[in-house]
Formats: C-alpha cells, sequence, structure tokens
C-alpha cells in the first residue's frame, strides 16, 4: 500500500493519535486505511461414507487435493460462501450446513472456516480451479497429497468425530513450517 | 476507492475477465483490489451469575449497553482479539474462551463472532469507548437500552442455553431494521 485510494496522495506508515498500532495514513484527507484478516470459508461435501475432493488446477499447490474453500464475498453469508465455493470448484450442490471448524492462520492474515455438507445428490464437476474432482471413503484419502496443513487437520478431525459419532465445533491455530514455499503472505 | 493504493492510477469500477463480480481494477498496474467482509470478535465475560457490560462512550448507540468487541487486528486469533477488546473496553481479563455465536452481517459486511469467557477476577475498568462497565444479573440486563441487535440475540442465546444447562456453538443472521439509523454502511 502506497497511495491512499481515497485521495490519491502518498501514505505513510505510522501508529495513529490514540492508537498502538501501526497504520497506513493519508496526511491528506486523514483517512486511516485498516488492514484487517480475511476469511476463507469451505466445506466438506459428504455423500454416504464419501468425501468429495477436488485436485488443484491452479498455483500453489498445484496438483494436490483440496476441500472446496475461498475468499468469502461482501454480501454474502458464511453459509452461502462455502455452498457457492463448493459449486464453483466442484459442481457439487450441498446442503446442511453445519459449522465444523475454524483456524487462525495468523501468518497469513486468514481465518478458515469450515463447514460440513450434504451433498443433495452424486453429481460434481471440475469446476476452472480443478483439475479433477473425486469422491474418496476414509481408506481413500491421498494423505500425502493434500494441499494445505488447514485441510489436513479439517479431515483428521472429521473423521475422529465420525469415529465417536458426535460432530463437535473446534478451533484451532495452523502455523507455518520451515520448509513450506507455498505460503504467500498478504 | 478511487485511486489504486498500489500505484496511485485511478481505478476503474467493472467485471475482471474471468470472474463473475464487479471489482475495482487499476488499469494501469493491472491490480483487482478485492473488497472483503471483516469480522468483529467480541466476548460475553462472565462472572458466577453475572456478565459483565460496557455502557458506549462513542457514536453509534452512545450511552447504550453493548458486550466488549471490535475489529479483529492482523496477526492475531480471533480468541485474542476476543480477549483484547474485553481488556480495552472493560479493563478486564478473561480465559477459557470457548466460541458462543456467529452472525452474518451481510448489510455491513461484517461477520461477528462472540465467544463466552470467564473472568479471572472482579476487576474491571472503564476503558476510553466506555462510559461505565457493569456487572448484571440476568433480571438486571437493559434489554431496552442494548446498543445493537446482535449483542440483543447473543444474550438471548446465552441465557437460553445456560436455563437448559447446555452450551452450543450458535450462527445465525442479523438483518437490518427499517428504522435503524444506527447502521453505517462500509
Amino acid at each position: 500500500m502506497k497511495y491512499c485510494s481515497r485521495c490519491g496522495a502518498d501514505l505513510s506508515y505510522r501508529i495513529p493519535e490514540g492508537d498502538d498500532r501501526t497504520r497506513f495514513i493519508c496526511d491528506n484527507c486523514k483517512t486511516v486505511h485498516y488492514e484487517n484478516p480475511k476469511m476463507v470459508v469451505g466445506c466438506i461435501p459428504v455423500l454416504e461414507e464419501s468425501i468429495l475432493f477436488c485436485r488443484r488446477a491452479i498455483e500453489p499447490r498445484y496438483g494436490k487435493w483440496t476441500l472446496p474453500a475461498g475468499f468469502l464475498e461482501k454480501g454474502e453469508t458464511v453459509e452461502a460462501g462455502a455452498i457457492r465455493e463448493t459449486s464453483e470448484e466442484a459442481g457439487a450442490r450441498v446442503e446442511g450446513l453445519k459449522p465444523f471448524a475454524l483456524y487462525n492462520l495468523t501468518f497469513i492474515g486468514q481465518v478458515y472456516l469450515m463447514f460440513r455438507g450434504r451433498m443433495m445428490d452424486a453429481q460434481f464437476l471440475a469446476g476452472d480451479e480443478s483439475l479433477e474432482v473425486k469422491l474418496f471413503r476414509e481408506d481413500e484419502v491421498p494423505w500425502d497429497d493434500l494441499a494445505f496443513p488447514v485441510i489436513r487437520e479439517t479431515l483428521r478431525l472429521y473423521f475422529a468425530d465420525r469415529a465417536r459419532g458426535l460432530f463437535s465445533f473446534h478451533t484451532g491455530e495452523i502455523r507455518p513450517k520451515a520448509d513450506d514455499h507455498s505460503i504467500k503472505p498478504f
């Protein structure tokens, strides 16, 4: 951030009066440009004993398996966002969404909210961002080819809850791995 | 948003190629400036049978009662944000935070995440944004002087869960009231 999006003047980066954090400030029109974490919403699409996965057609993690998820858009609810991503990336329709897990990814300024969702039928289709879309039973999950730690953790918790016959709402934090080059800070 | 925060050029507002939503786009440096909902994190600070409320010293809803809550900051977890707001607005320390309710406020581009938290002691103190801070038992809650519908809904659910002896995680949507002039769209 270099220029004021409101008046076009140069921005400074300092602590505003009465604040305790460094912010981008316009000394011309006095606007403080706050930076806030972004929400990513996603879904575990469930059909009987199986879960629907997408293989990524985009970087980072091209070719790796993931669950449908993406940035929440202005004007949509978190549930609507998760349904939209499932439709866009996996061509599948889900209903009965239940919040399943919330993760802090502070190192990239993101909060992930994953839902469980019931697939309305057995139809699915790879969207523009997916190479292929496929149903996996628990013993078929490609654990070594998952795209992100947040997806691994979501699946681990899902199968653990399913095994004990009780789903609860989980919260957690995902930290960067030293060797992880897939992480793009915002 | 009028100018590109990256290069200072004028922005257009149209649908980018391959997208399906109107965005602010810089035709000079090609940056797409996405607008995303913001997360507000807050807490129900609990001390025995009572809950700690703050009376607002700022607009909107100056003088009305609320629970500690505010925008999640970059680099902090949702739990840390709720603890920080409770400290800043109510001068109280909470621990053992449990996620309690998540609300969509699509009309102002916000997602509220409210926690339950145990007060570590009976100390509290009005911060800069509060006129006073006070413990209320259920029968003392100033229902007619609450600042926002999201606070009313959170309290309603809290007392209902407490009465049945079982707390769960709730999701909901808050819609604008026709006569509500306190709402500032972003």
